[in-house]
């Protein structure tokens, strides 16, 4: 019988989305109206999804990860909210709604991004020094992208900057879900975090260009707006194409020393490739 | 002979100024170059004194606090820079230089808030969880206070907001340096970290009346530009300052199970209430 990853998603996104509305529970108060406003949205649960995989990968329990998958949203959402604003990438819609600031103001938006990005180091402790160092790594690139808007940069340049902004996270997710499991396959997952890194920007960049708003529930054609590097700009949809196959062959290829447990995550990075979305 | 606050406080705030800027060296980056121009900008460094403050009232080691302390003031100062964006409440001057989002411009005044966020807790995991919770307690104080603007509220109203905006780090600031201490030791500190904390926000807010720009270092009568609620406003100036004495008072007897190791302590209190900066 071969792996379902429609209904393996669903069921864990279900989970998570229960427990994330656990987490950050409506408290009377705007700030907490924002962040659940913002958290609650929807959107893939990639991160929290890539978490569960990989600890039923090296074998660990789902709800023991639940806290690190609830927090990698928090941190994800927190960073889209910032993101969407007017001074950054001026973004009015996101997971098919209007933006956070749109919605609350500016202000709002910004302390409800803090907010989760402080929440998330209240559910999950454990995986501070993790989480911190993909965050940082998270604002570093998206300052590289403001900072290369109108530029002209290098693929290696654009592969630096991708890495800090969207693949430290991703790594993070993998790396928080198989927590404690043993070095050499803490090793594989980190390598397979990183190709799906680079599988998901490439991918991402692509959909920029081919995808419509309706479909991406963000607008289209964002990147050619602010004039940002993208994998397409720099060496063209068929080699773009080729190069987010490549890195969906190499995640796989990290997966190796793994069996039929690894089968969520090698579908996961099927899906990144393939998505439409 | 007696204790010498200002010698005390230059050798330590000296310490502090090292560390952060090895726990926070320059990368070449620009948004590295916005978080050190905020960080490391000077200012009272009070959180990181509290701490230090609290670790000798224990008998703990300063070098052991050390990352504690710098993270607080990290944490505090992503807290300055988001607060003085334009959609909040709009300052140009801070520690008497323009604002991070003067110099750097909004986008990298909010990601080098949120790199600084982010990096304190890359520098104490420890203490993810007290960081956490007070990081999560200040935005809500910075939302509460934002919507109270132009509006009336009790003195009730008023205490709930500055405990929650200022309180809670100032709270942290103390029991982070008190780590691992017995208990009834840490919960005599957590009592002094809420008084002073009240204190601290009576004084700001009479020094809001009171001060001048160039002793502030910021932009004297900035509540009264935001009609922001404040102890002067609410109880009048006489009053205002009879509260603030009380709260430094009941913080000195929450210190009575201490000897002289919390001197320090002590004299931070006094000072919290006569400063006139």
């Amino acid at each position: 019988m071969s792996f379902d990853l429609d209904r393996y998603t669903l069921e864990r996104v279900a989970h998570v989305s229960d427990a994330l509305a656990v987490f950050c529970p409506p408290d009377g108060s705007q700030l907490r109206e924002a962040m659940r406003y913002s958290l609650l949205a929807g959107g893939k649960r990639l991160r929290p999804l890539l978490c569960i995989a990989a600890a039923e990968a090296v074998g660990s329990n789902i709800e023991g990860v639940l806290p690190a998958a609830c927090a990698l949203e928090m941190i994800h959402t927190f960073s889209l909210i910032h993101d969407d604003m007017p001074a950054m990438d001026d973004d009015d819609l996101r997971r098919g709604l209007p933006t956070c600031h749109v919605k609350y103001g500016e202000a709002l938006a910004i302390l409800a991004g803090d907010a989760l990005h402080a929440l998330a180091f209240a559910v999950a402790p454990t995986h501070a020094p993790l989480f911190a160092q993909a965050c940082g790594q998270m604002c570093q690139g998206q300052a590289e992208d403001l900072e290369a808007e109108g530029k002209s940069i290098t693929l290696g340049q654009l592969q630096r900057v991708h890495a800090h902004k969207t693949g430290a996270l991703l790594r993070a997710s993998v790396l928080a879900g198989a927590y404690g499991a043993p070095a050499h396959q803490q090793s594989s997952l980190s390598h397979y975090g990183e190709c799906i890194g680079m599988a998901f920007q490439i991918v991402d960049d692509i959909l920029d260009v081919t995808g419509d708003d309706a479909t991406l529930g963000k607008p289209a054609g964002s990147d050619l707006k602010h004039d940002k590097a993208t994998y397409p700009k720099l060496v063209g949809l068929d080699e773009s194409k080729r190069l987010a196959r490549a890195a969906e062959q190499e995640a796989l290829e990290a997966l190796e020393i793994f069996g039929q447990s690894a089968e969520p995550l090698r579908e996961i990075a099927r899906y990144i490739v393939e998505r439409n979305t």
